[in-house]
């Protein structure tokens, strides 16, 4: 077999049989096929597309590239939960312990943050003391003992995978629905969970940035991961504004305590309930009305709070932040932005948002980029507001003063407005089931 | 400027700037643009193709990628002949001493064979002491002198095509109109000629399969060559089946001998005296009739071939040979293919005839193989021939008696037979200026 030869199946349309997709990514893996031909096959899928059995075939084969993590340990009770990312999306940190005091099984593995969009282990660093690293059976012995433990991507989980989305970032080929489709199935696959709810972002600060694109993304990721044997579903969340009110990562962990004492902001706590309810009606076997009332009594009793600071303090995290947020890791520099003119706002562009936060040091612009845990944006008023010149419309947290006037401008820039209050977006678009 | 916005750009449909396709051909030649972002830009074009004002622009960005041979103290008189690659093509070794006899000045170079093709530098070398490499002075000095001289290509030229198309070759990127006609421009216009005659070849044994894909491709390059300040005519000629009867490196020389000597097959004549027309209109402004007359009179009055003996002896050749052919390396072994059955040849497929005759000796598999001068094959019958059951088909040469069996296979597949004489397919199948 010649990899020259299935780029130019691909090339002019043809689908490629199941060995010989296992053929490209074993020797894209190993080395043998280089990345100037991964490329081209890559360009290729960007034109052609794949059918749902190439795909299916190719989340396997990527899946299987490294380690597979092994839950059967704990039956069918494993639930994972996969953002496509935003900007303050913080759900993790609050689903995570609503779930697994509710008897779901959390064996979570994830990312760091990149660009505008925040990750959930930075996050967690930020709270001192936090392990993001564990032994294999340390973390495994904490699912057993708490039902939760979240850790940073470790060991050799899907190599093909890592290689073959630094080689599409550099060669204009991310925007391919198999590709990402293959790519964020194959890691969830290998994670190991038996029941997977992904919430795909939708808006100005996802990745895809129309409902019919999230729609497309949501119906593959559904399609392929049932095809492999796991229980999914897909919710489609508004990312078009910020979620919730903070960004940046000690300040998402504040916002995250406040949910969890049946506090926080609304679009928050709905978005959050909603993933825990479908968390738990897969890996529970629940109908969704009883799952959210069992959500919302967690909230309610305080056992949610309680199971966050157990976890927290099973991974080495100095607890006593969550009951007093002031000793998180604090900026030195705050600073109102208050609004240069009075009006509706109509919209917020989640994206610059997010970039205006990295630009105080919350986030990074290549992976080896430090990160600023106190720096953030806090929203004063978002979309639908009608605000008056110089109310307060945020924030800024920074331990970088030389950074405001570009966080304010482009803040200002992700900014629209109007005479009339625009019309509410919803903030759940649907669930693919 | 980014390599990966330039991708996307194309990918996305969109028209390249000048400095921005500049920027990309000159990053690939000196690495800073690596292989694996060219591959994907190479497949982005196969799909989105490319303006005529982009193709120019990267011809001239290829052409400039090293060294341009300065053939100005030749005026308008130098002329140059391209084929785009046949199976029996030795028209180069006709047309030379032709055209240079009558007032052209031909400083030329050739490739050699690759595949199922010859090259005109491998013919020269079954002529014993022939060099195909001189010194540039040596060269120039020669072309003054006598006219005419044809070297293997040397120096830095166009090493950006160079490595362009060894990267296409294993991405399935080859077929593109806009990349090839890039390539064979970008290489005939650093080689210096003012005028140029494009020998476009069409059919099963040509690169160009049908009518309309020579067609557009000879459009291409007479387009982009003439935007680059050329005099460029391409002619369309039929390459279904073999051209002439010999095909082989000395069987070749042989053949070309016989047509400076008024003999030869019609086919071979005619394709030779209408390139030679073209070039002698465009390098001495002869309209085409006068010229094709002048051609013929420079074969029948010995000018043609005591040139010829001239050039050779130039460039070190043994003259000898030219007078007695039989002097030319000669195969041990020449087996007679007696016909398997009666009936009208109804087409010879010339890619299949070529790849035989590489098979017996005549070929190159890879860039560093041997090459048996002396192999090939001699056909004695042509499609349109009612042949009868064992009747000479052909007579192979070789002095590898244990490839006879496959290249009689391969030679045999190649026919196809009939109860009726196949309709004349044209010769030449017309002009582009």
């Amino acid at each position: 077999m010649r990899m020259v030869d299935l780029i130019e199946k691909k090339r002019n349309g043809g689908e490629l049989a199941e060995e010989e997709i296992r053929f490209l990514i074993g020797g894209f893996t190993d080395g043998s096929i280089p990345d100037y031909q991964m490329a081209a096959f890559a360009m290729a899928v960007c034109f052609r597309g794949m059918t749902d059995r190439e795909t299916a075939v190719l989340t396997d084969a990527m899946m299987r590239s490294g380690d597979v993590v092994d839950l059967s340990r704990f039956g069918d009770k494993t639930v994972d939960k996969h953002s496509t990312g935003g900007v303050g999306d913080k759900t993790t940190l609050i689903v995570a312990p609503i779930v697994s005091c509710l008897g779901g099984k959390m064996a979570k593995m994830s990312g760091r943050g990149l660009g505008h969009t925040g990750g959930t282990v930075d996050k967690l660093e930020s709270i001192p003391g936090y392990q993001t690293t564990l032994p294999v059976d340390r973390f495994m012995q904490q699912v057993e003992d708490i039902g939760v433990a979240v850790i940073g991507q470790s060991g050799n989980l899907t190599p093909a995978d890592k290689k073959l989305y630094a080689l599409r970032d550099v060669t204009a080929t991310v925007d391919s629905l198999p590709l990402i489709t293959a790519s964020i199935m194959s890691k969830k696959l290998a994670a190991g969970a038996h029941s997977i709810v992904l919430d795909v972002k939708i808006g100005s600060g996802a990745f895809m940035k129309t409902q019919a694109d999230g729609e497309r993304l949501a119906q593959s990721m559904v399609s392929i991961g049932k095809a492999c044997g796991r229980k999914v579903v897909a919710v489609m969340t508004n990312m078009d504004i910020p979620l919730g009110t903070n960004i940046g990562n000690a300040l998402e962990v504040q916002e995250s305590v406040e949910v969890l004492r049946g506090g926080g902001s609304e679009d928050l706590r709905t978005v959050c309930r909603v993933l825990a309810a479908n968390m738990l009606h897969l890996c529970n076997g629940w109908d969704l009305d009883y799952a959210e009332r069992q959500v919302d009594e967690s909230v309610a009793s305080g056992r949610a709070f309680a199971q966050m600071k157990r976890w927290i303090a099973a991974q080495g995290g100095d607890t006593r932040v969550l009951d007093d947020v002031s000793l998180l890791p604090q900026a030195s520099v705050r600073e109102t932005l208050e609004s240069p003119r009075s009006g509706y706002l109509t919209h917020m562009d989640a994206q610059l948002i997010g970039e205006a936060s990295a630009v105080l040091g919350a986030g990074r612009q290549t992976k080896t980029d430090p990160i600023d845990y106190a720096a953030g944006i806090v929203l004063r008023k978002k979309t639908g507001a009608y605000v008056r010149q110089g109310e307060p419309l945020a924030v800024l947290h920074t331990n970088r003063p030389g950074a405001l006037p570009e966080a304010k401008a482009a803040f200002l820039r992700a900014l629209s407005w109007g005479d009339q209050a625009p019309q509410a977006q919803p903030l759940i678009y649907g669930i693919v089931k």
